[in-house]
């Protein structure tokens, strides 16, 4: 039976990997799905002039990637997951954890990250505002400092505090022998008092204590402040033992990414980050000068799903052709397999993320092109790598890259 | 969990079944699947004259179907099993069990076969021709004579030995008590000893000492040889216990193959082989024979496969045309269910085995017809039965012939 259990999970790409000196692309457009606009008819996809994108589409396959599973809406964190390979089913990521590589700190193995909100707390010990108002930026920042200050270590714990957006921060610990496995110091609503973090096991007991430790400095830290002068903590998590990248799929594999959230997940997975990416065409600039030092390159595009989230069909439009401008530096640099794809779909009409399949293009001399004409969800319903599961994207593009070997004989 | 348990595997299929006195015939061309010629921009099925296929397309349904996983490139093995019903992630096929099949050599329950080679030892017992020089088939059979006459028996176990291609054999042990857990005997490449096999676990030291004095013994028969004096062994295995496919699905199945190969395949999952088929003619002829006496026909053409091997584009074609030419003598006897597909493609710009889905037709007066115009890659991109798991087609195939009862009221 154990040579069944070695084909579960990567056990069966860790067989068949094969090194072939052959490079692949994906560029993501984060939320490139989308669903028809109620005034035009027509999808952002569908309404971009990108001639480049729909030449390359001609000698593609196509498909549309379910990123988790049908109907389910993937946050950032599972959407990458997926694309990387990995089942985001089985590789789980807090919420601790997500916040922290949002905000840009680097998890180190063992450090335990809480999502942490600035609270009002009124005279009686009550929360009166989980949100403090909805403190500016600024204004977080400005708390943040003073508590990174105040609480610099506890019981030779070290604490790490940065600011996120409002009254958000992050609250990560670093010490020997900590665990996630804490509830959570948050009322959920107002008017209740603010509930000790208590441990879900034994081993949680030193890390219970030290949550609590700093709930109480903090308080002391903010006393008197105004509206802020409490803390929540939730979603205490670590960073998931997960197999690399690189070892699973004997790729170098590196990522080019403007945002801190997808430099955090890239790491997570063991890739390089090359940094200094400010703008879509730094990123291609960037690909370009390290082009030939990798294997594998996951280009992270964000301007698509931040339209979408605006709900600015024109922008989303906009975004997608200055991909398509761009395209043909990718194209010259003649990588073997180039996929383009994204994380999950981000209607402009739902102003969010959706569960909507995602249309993927994977473009190789040996893909088998489907003749499909534009690159857009409804061709992409047509293509020979049908409606599926967004974790086998990858075996897909090592396919192409003639990195797989035959299962057997 | 037990009520689970019933309907994994095929549980679920097994509480359905029903018999319909109805007739299932699949047709296997094997590696039919392609990938547009760079030259021509299309492949073998687009470029085939077939309007005796492509007139049953019309009536029929289809889709594409992927035999383990999508960018997985399957062997002959899991490809088979995948088109009968078998999940071949869960019943894999070792080395030595393929190569046997392979040679036309039937396997009984408890045989240990391993893969074998002719391989030139030199002075100071260092493998110094993993290949023994490639030595030509007739030569190869002389010396399987040979190792035939010295090593009949080994402490009661039987050894049968059977030539393959150049400097391959089959070595086949037939006794009580053996095991397949076992390393091989291959240092894997030149310039190394021959390492001795190793038991894996304690029930198989038995086998361990059996096939090191196999090779002991190997070594004596060949003293002096040139340049084969020595052997190697790999891929020790067992026939899978594998549930049979007559008790599974309710069907009397017989297989009309030329091959050994594909005729083992058929037999491992216990169906019954005829005999006399050496071209596709025979194959039809023996089909029209015993049409009353089975339920379902597996038929396996391989000349699709050989002419995609030689990257020979006008031979693939040629072949499926000679299908064609030939279906009107299968359509004749009005099967209730007639299904063309493939065991995997093999590309003629690939001249190999690949991961690209392959084309299936079902053909039933209840399939419920696409109305799709060719029998091609592309065209079943858009039938009703998706881009799926080839493992589902028996379900279909058994549905399309009345074969399975509802499931829950």
């Amino acid at each position: 039976m154990k040579h069944f259990e070695s084909l579960e999970g990567f056990g069966l790409i860790r067989n068949l990997v094969q090194d072939a000196g052959t490079r692949i692309v994906l560029l993501v457009l984060d939320g490139v799905g989308g669903i028809p606009d109620p005034l035009t008819g027509q999808t952002a996809l569908e309404a971009a002039k990108k001639p480049n994108i729909d030449s390359l589409v001609r000698a593609s396959v196509c498909g549309r990637g379910v990123p988790v599973l049908p109907g389910i809406t993937p946050g950032s964190g599972p959407g990458h997951l997926a694309l990387f390979g990995y089942d985001p089913l089985r590789y789980s990521m807090g919420r601790g954890v997500l916040e922290a590589m949002g905000v840009g700190m680097e998890l180190a193995k063992g450090d335990v990250a809480a999502r942490a909100n600035f609270c009002t707390i009124g005279d009686k010990g009550v929360v009166t505002d989980r949100r403090a108002g909805r403190i500016p930026d600024e204004k977080s920042a400005e708390l943040c400092r003073i508590l990174s200050e105040k609480v610099r270590t506890i019981d030779g714990v070290k604490v790490f505090i940065r600011p996120g957006k409002s009254h958000r921060f992050v609250a990560l610990f670093r010490g020997p022998g900590l665990s996630d496995r804490l509830t959570d110091a948050d009322p959920q609503k107002e008017g209740k008092k603010v509930p000790p973090v208590r441990p879900l096991d034994r081993k949680a007991g030193k890390s219970a204590k030290l949550a609590n430790a700093f709930m109480d400095k903090a308080r002391k830290a903010l006393q008197g402040l105004k509206p802020a002068n409490g803390v929540l903590l939730r979603g205490f998590s670590m960073r998931p033992d997960i197999p690399s990248f690189g070892e699973v799929y004997g790729l170098n594999a590196a990522a080019i990414a403007s945002y801190p959230m997808y430099k955090g997940l890239a790491r997570l997975v063991g890739m390089e980050v090359i940094e200094g990416a400010n703008s879509m065409g730094d990123e291609i600039s960037i690909l370009e000068k390290n082009f030939k030092r990798f294997t594998f390159f996951y280009i992270h595009i964000k301007a698509t799903d931040t339209a979408g989230e605006d709900g600015n069909l024109e922008k989303k439009v906009k975004a997608i052709e200055e991909v398509d401008s761009l395209l043909p530096r990718i194209t010259a640099l003649s990588p073997d397999v180039l996929a383009i794809t994204g994380d999950h779909s981000t209607p402009t009409p739902l102003k969010s993320h959706s569960w909507h399949p995602v249309p993927v293009l994977i473009y190789s001399k040996v893909c088998g092109a489907d003749g499909i004409e534009a690159f857009t969800e409804r061709e992409c319903n047509r293509g020979s790598l049908g409606i599926f599961p967004m974790k086998h994207l990858m075996p897909l593009l090592l396919a192409n890259a003639g990195r797989l070997s035959k299962y057997g004989a």
